[in-house]
C-alpha cells in the first residue's frame, strides 16, 4: 500500500494502526510526526514502551494497575473501607477519582460479561470480588459502576445477584442514571429521559 | 492528573499525547491497549521507533523520505523525466502514487509558505527545486500539487513566478479544482462550485 515508503516507516505505520481508534491515515500522520520530531522524542517513546510491561503490575487486592503488589488506593488507610466500587476498567477508576466525590476503595473487573466476545464471569475478577466481600466484613456497601449500556447492565445484574447470596448485610447500589450536566432536554434520548424521570430526586 | 496511575503508564500517556490528533482520552486508551496487549507488541513498537531515525533519510534529489541517498522514484529509469510534480509532504507523494495516474518524478517542498508560522521560502526546498529545474533540461512540465487552500495557493503562486523567471520553456500546471468524485452538488461549497464551472471540460 505505502510501498514507495521506506520499510521502517511502513513498519511504524503498521504498528500505530494496531492501536485502538487509529486508522491508516492517522497512523501515517503519527509516523511522519515521529520522523520529523527530534530524535529524543522517538527514543523517549521507545524507552517508555520497552519498560512498560516490567514496571506496571496488577494490584493483588483490587486488580487495578499498580506499581507494586498492593496499589496506592488499597494501601491508603484514610480511605473509607465501608465502600467498595466495582468498575470495568482502570480508566474508570481514574474518572471516578477525578470527580473527587468518592473516598472508598475499588474493584476492577477487567471487562464485562459479553457472550458475543466469549467473555463470561470466569474471565473477569468476579470470583475475587465475591471472596473479598466474604472475607472483608468492613465492606458495607457495594457501588456497581459498570457502564450504563447493555453489557454493563447485564454484568451489574449478575453481580448483584451473586453478592446478595454471599452476604445479606451488604447494601448494593448503582451509579445514578439521568441527564448529564449541561445536557439539553430537547436532544436527550428517550431512555435517558425515562431514567431521569424514574430517578427524580426531591427538590431541596 | 492521572496521579493514581503507575508512573510509567502516565509517561506513556504523556508521550502518546504529543502525537498529532491524539487527545488525553485517546492517549490513555492507547496506553491501556499497550499494557494489555502481549509484551511482543510493545517491544515491537519500541524497536521500530528506536531504529526509525537511523533507517530513514531524505532523498538528495527530490527530498522525499527514502532508505538511501537517492529514493526509488528518482532511481527508476522508467519514470517520465519530462514531468515534475511539486508537493508539500511525503504523504502527498503516497496519495498521488496510489492514484496510479502519474508516472513522472516528484519534488517534496517540506511544507508551505506560512508567514504566521514563520515559514518562508528559505525554510522549504525551494532553492533546490529552482536549481533542479535549471540544471535538468529534460524537465518540460512542472505540476504544482500543493494543497488547494490559502497557504497552498500562495506557495503555488510564488513557485510559478520563480520558475517562470528561471526557465521559459517549462510548462507550469496546477492540479484541477472541482467537484470530488461522489460529491453531491447540493452540498458543495460555493468556491468548489465556482472552480468546477470555471474549469469545466468539454463533454466527450
Amino acid at each position: 500500500m505505502h510501498s514507495i515508503l521506506p520499510r521502517s516507516l511502513q513498519n511504524l505505520i503498521a504498528e500505530f494502526e494496531k492501536l485502538p481508534g487509529i486508522g491508516p491515515k492517522s497512523a501515517a500522520r503519527m509516523a511522519y510526526y515521529m520522523l520529523r520530531a527530534p530524535e529524543s522524542e522517538s527514543k523517549k517513546l521507545s524507552m517508555v514502551l520497552g519498560r512498560l510491561k516490567s514496571e506496571v503490575t496488577t494490584c493483588k487486592e483490587c486488580f487495578n494497575v499498580s506499581e507494586s503488589d498492593i496499589c496506592i488506593v488499597c494501601r491508603d488507610e484514610s480511605r473509607d473501607s465501608k465502600l467498595l466500587c466495582v468498575v470495568e476498567e482502570p480508566l474508570d477508576v481514574v474518572a471516578i477519582e477525578k470527580s473527587g466525590a468518592y473516598k472508598g476503595r475499588y474493584h476492577v473487573l477487567g471487562g464485562v460479561i459479553s457472550p458475543i466476545n466469549g467473555i463470561g464471569p470466569e474471565e473477569l475478577r468476579m470470583k475475587e470480588l465475591i471472596k473479598r466481600i466474604k472475607s472483608d466484613s468492613q465492606i458495607k456497601e457495594l457501588i456497581i459502576g459498570t457502564n450504563p449500556n447493555l453489557e454493563g447492565e447485564a454484568t451489574a445484574m449478575y453481580l448483584a445477584r451473586k453478592v446478595r447470596t454471599t452476604r445479606k448485610d451488604v447494601g448494593i447500589s448503582r451509579l445514578a442514571r439521568g441527564l448529564p450536566t449541561g445536557a439539553d432536554l430537547e436532544y436527550a434520548d428517550n431512555l435517558t429521559l425515562k431514567r431521569s424521570l424514574e430517578g427524580r430526586t426531591e427538590f431541596s
